[in-house]
């Protein structure tokens, strides 16, 4: 049996302090778990410290990249798929993931968020935007769960695994 | 020199009623003013609309098909683009346009309007949903522009007009 | 009832002058058919000169574009579809064609082919490129014709359209 | 540094008992070099046994799948990433393969090898049809490698390799 594929979506230069601080945080338990993060995989922000937490917990790294090659790759990012589609990757890597974490906020995020909901996907938002999470809570309803930490993230998806799996 | 595209998104089995009469009278004014009708394409919802709006007053219409056929492909459509890649092809809807008019509000909607921000497009929402309207404007600043009607949201498109092309 | 859709493939920069010669001829055929034609659409080869061709008779030309923008789309494309994802557009233009016709060969006009068979469509193939018709003929057998000249390919597209429509 | 990765392509339900061995072969052969491979990931010919090749030796295993779900997907793989997006996943396959092998015959293969040479990826070939080689290798040229036997192709690809990377 395949091992659960987690999916942590979030800004790249946009992202803030807080958002990098608990994507390190959020690919570290996601490794020691023993499930597989997947990310855009890009070299920055929320992509590159998820990967890198990972990493540092030995975790297994996938990553959706959205140009025609690594340059922009997260050196973290251990299977890196190349699909050259830009922001249409996105929607790949909600498809690919078990269960959807949003960490941080932004256009592409948001992108996600709602081609995971439009799929009938399960998604976690872990964001100090409260505007996000009440936009998202109304689009989502109980597909959307508002987490207020990383281990409220990690305990939520847990309990979503067994669920969809 | 090519004709515009103005790109109308929104939902299909989940339109209002008054999304549907936005949705017929923007097809029909957009067909007025020459402009091409770009869609999601299917026989449904404001994607029918739309297209049977710009269809009465002769306009021409361009349908991006999210599946492998045009079995569910509203009948308003005058050019299918068959792309059998699911919501992955909500991208090509938003690059497809020079403006983006969001009619109602759904989750493919609301992908279609973050796509549309994260690739630099200017987006007018025509919708009822007061939470989507302050995230949105929140998330793209001057690239959302908050329309109350069917005019205004066919007069801003023309001021956005002359400033991308 | 929609117009039928021509899709023609052909190399860019690989054209022959008789491959130009024939996208010309397509393109100019195509249009006095009624028919609509639909192309890669970049300004340059086979998916410039069949285009032009086209525009010359006043057919109406749809273009599938791989890159993000219309810098390089032909001029004579009336409508460009933006995919931004690479060759993996060479999927859409052969789905979104009632009758595909490869003008010429190369490395993307035999992905077109292939995946045009994958799809269970019908090809007509415009080419000296012997070892290609070879090929093609064995992989796809019934499903793939061979054309001496425009006049041929167009000949077969007619009579491909009675099954296909 | 990420691992080299190998993808190998071939048919589903076309392929012959001589290619199912020789994919068997070559997913063993790659784990055992330590490569990660990729594939279409389907539970049907040289995909299944390419993988189940390589899991017999501890490999790790990649497959891009062309549907919106994994009931199709091959009990081998580790990696499932879903792409919804049908045969235009084939672009995806070579562009994150660092070699390409094409194991057997078909269209979607052929549209892989095309597609790998439109992105100037070399490509080995293992299959005993002629008309392909001679076809592929004309297109091709210094691109196209013909190999006769699975070592030959883990030989290749292992030249190719320190080209590439």
């Amino acid at each position: 049996v395949r091992k659960p594929v987690i999916g942590v979506m979030g800004p790249g230069a946009g992202a803030t302090a807080s958002d990098l601080k608990n994507a390190t945080q959020l690919g570290k338990q996601i490794a020691e778990k023993g499930w597989i993060l997947l990310s855009g995989g890009r070299a920055e922000g929320v992509m590159n410290a998820v990967n890198q937490g990972a990493k540092a917990a030995n975790g297994l790294t996938v990553g959706i990249i959205p140009t025609n090659d690594n340059d922009g790759t997260s050196e973290f990012v251990d299977v890196a798929i190349i699909t050259d589609m830009g922001s249409a990757r996105n929607n790949i890597n909600v498809l690919s993931s078990d269960v959807v974490i949003a960490c941080g906020m932004g256009s592409g995020t948001a992108s996600e968020i709602a081609l995971a909901l439009k799929a009938k996907k399960q998604v976690i938002l872990l964001t100090d935007d409260l505007e996000a999470k009440i936009f998202f809570k109304k689009l989502g309803g109980n597909n959307v769960l508002l987490a207020e930490s990383v281990e409220e993230s990690i305990s939520a998806a847990e309990k979503l695994l067994k669920s969809v799996r």
